[in-house]
């Protein structure tokens, strides 16, 4: 932890549903955004790809490039409030070809990240659900960790959660929170979700939040919702149900530190052949 | 999987607390190695330090090379049955060192994997349990995968599972099941056992089996007992509580493949910078 950094703060995740389109979801955005910052949060999340509905036929027509009417409006919201954004999800377009992108910004409205998710939702559940991101979507090919008053933050989305090297590379590079932008499938949700985010926080001993859109009664996918906010003890602090709410939780750096002072994973990884 | 395997097979996990003595407890393992393969299991496992109390001064005392009386009563074991059995582990003594070791024999009551717990168990938890193995136990350094009629067995000791990347490695070398003996503390366990558990199995897509000693009321270590076995979706199919008892499990490999064809996750790994 760097000299000087804040050992406390406010966590929100916003979860809302796409409106009846982007102009109209980002005003719905901009209330969510103010509510929590209202409420004192220094860092603020919103879900995976929440300007867009989650389908196909959508990410081009709902596309824009780094610069674009969104990402304006991020920046113009973290500015307005002080506050820490992680901008959950957009379709990003980029000459011929669209990614699953959060952009990030620190308290002047300053880009700080960029994640663009790296893994492609790409699952086919016998009898169940399938989906190919990888159809319409290009995958992304950097690890997103930036610095904060509050230690580092790290960034990801969604099906990035399954594949455990990236996160502990994260908290490697100092990552004491990683907040996921994620909406996992009404399938592998009820299975998955909870194990995945709470098995993240637990191995590399950081906090770590899952940003989901509510449910959508009226859309074509089923998110998972229940956005979930784990502390590095692998308990669950924060967590939320289907509906439309915000999610707050307290992030306390030197509960960190105390877990890993007792269980001091770090100095102990051995080599083996 | 290599041609010829066999896909589906009876996994037992025998849940006993160490009896008055070593002797005794020798015989007891053999009343439920024999009960197990009398009920149809194939792959048989014991408990963690089963011959041994879990306390510093019991390792030297119960400590035996290579090829001891424990070892020898294993392999006889095995041989009698007719299964692959995974020794728990007990106290080795190898020059003047003493480790934490499994051995696991064929059916021909061959030595086919030795592992000795590579990651010490030193933690201290605030009002809570503390122990330091490595003041009386040496850690080591091999990861241990070995080939069966059943695909191919991973074995690791208890804090091992705290270290994904041992269980990463081993699923690459090709283990379809990996077993633990393990014992986790009355205050980890509540918290982390089952987590953990299901987490490796579910990124590794395997089977992962962890076998605990059941709880020992006039013990001086409060295991936290709770044998479990979970598949390669993350479900628990086979689980105990604190007493003395075998847990059995039906391994499906089709199942694992299943899992693998829903959620390609190995092909689907990717380079980040």
């Amino acid at each position: 932890m760097q000299q000087g950094a804040i050992m406390k703060y406010t966590l929100a995740l916003c979860q809302f549903f796409f409106a009846r389109d982007k102009e109209e979801t980002i005003r719905k955005a901009g209330t969510y955004i103010a509510r929590a910052a209202d409420a004192g949060a220094r860092v603020v999340s919103l879900p995976e790809m929440w300007n867009c509905p989650y389908d196909h036929k959508y990410f081009a027509q709902n596309s824009e490039p780094e610069g674009g009417m969104t990402f304006e409006f991020l920046s113009e919201s973290a500015k307005k409030h002080g506050i820490w954004l992680i901008g959950g999800s957009i379709p990003e377009s980029d000459a011929t070809k669209i990614y699953n992108t959060s952009f990030c910004f620190d308290p002047d409205g300053q880009l700080i990240g960029k994640h663009r998710k790296i893994h492609m939702f790409d699952i086919s559940i016998k009898g169940g659900f399938s989906f190919r991101e990888s159809d319409t979507l290009s995958p992304g090919d950097k690890l997103t960790v930036f610095d904060t008053e509050f230690g580092k933050i790290g960034v990801a989305i969604c099906y990035d959660i399954r594949f455990p090297k990236l996160f502990s590379d994260m908290a490697e590079r100092g990552a004491c929170l990683i907040v996921l932008p994620a909406s996992f499938s009404a399938t592998t949700g009820p299975a998955h979700w909870e194990l995945l985010i709470r098995a993240r926080a637990l191995d590399n001993q950081i906090y770590f939040a899952a940003s989901a859109p509510a449910r959508d009664p009226a859309g074509s996918y089923n998110s998972h919702a229940h956005s979930l906010v784990v502390n590095p003890w692998g308990e669950m602090i924060g967590a939320a149900a289907l509906d439309e709410t915000i999610v707050y939780s307290e992030i306390d750096l030197d509960y960190l530190a105390k877990v890993r002072e007792e269980i001091p994973l770090a100095g102990q990884v051995r080599d083996y052949r």
